[in-house]
């Protein structure tokens, strides 16, 4: 990927703060909004979830996810022009005693201060999804396949906050 | 579902261009990004899409897909309080012979009149999303199961253009 691609992919990851979280449920596709915390290099998406939420209930029983995020619509571009990433991977549980736990915590709580609260509920957990694959819509015609090394490349790219 | 819920529904449905498609492939979910426009009783989602694309591979493999459909973003509400609906149903083709064929790709174009150009290639089909069931939320805590009745009766509460 190209420098001005991997800028438009660190602005996507580091710009948006809702996702489209793909489960299975029953064996079907199940697509559920989250809201997601990239850790710095990209190669982790923080979810926090109640274990009641379906997409919760699904990836404990198959962690197999598929994750899109896409740059805000805006009424005066033709939608295909918009960029996003469609990420493939695998989700689990970020536990207390884990050595990433305490980072993905602040940085989840660093965009969802609001959240605060849910971090005291029994049924909460934090959730890493780990991209496997991705695949990345530039602009129209402008596609890439991306590994999670594409992905911390892009990371080096965010503008500082 | 009461009429102020209906009405949030009707506002999402008719307002949002773009939405989260989940197909499977290779047995695990994929999420990618189309662009919709709904029946006038919103009981059908189309779509216009290549035969090349991911998602229409995966679909004319296995036709069950989910369908979310979000509220734009904005930085100053807790992202847990956006309106979204979680469709899952099944995906056709849409043929020049079908009956609905005329209208849904009218409809298409009203709402993408970009994508005129995309009906004379080859490889470009319309594709009915026909939803069996949904989940909404319409705020936080605010959670409804949809029937395709209840898209129905929300799509009387549309706002005249």
């Amino acid at each position: 990927m190209d420098i001005a691609s991997l800028e438009k992919l660190a602005h996507l990851i580091a710009g948006q703060r809702i996702g489209a979280l793909g489960t299975l449920r029953e064996g079907a596709p199940f697509v559920s909004m989250i809201a997601f915390a990239p850790s710095r290099d990209f190669s982790r998406f923080y979810i926090h979830a109640s274990r009641l939420a379906y997409h919760t209930q699904d990836f404990l029983k198959d962690p197999r996810v598929g994750l899109l995020i896409t740059e805000s619509d805006r009424s005066a571009v033709d939608p295909q022009t918009l960029a996003r990433i469609t990420v493939r991977g695998s989700i689990a549980a970020v536990s207390e005693g884990d050595a990433e736990y305490a980072t993905a915590r602040e940085l989840y709580l660093k965009r969802f201060p609001d959240s605060a609260m849910t971090f005291g509920l029994g049924d909460f957990a934090l959730y890493s999804i780990r991209p496997e694959s991705g695949r990345f819509v530039a602009g129209f015609g402008q596609t890439f396949t991306c590994t999670v090394e594409d992905f911390k490349r892009a990371s080096v790219h965010t503008l500082p906050e």
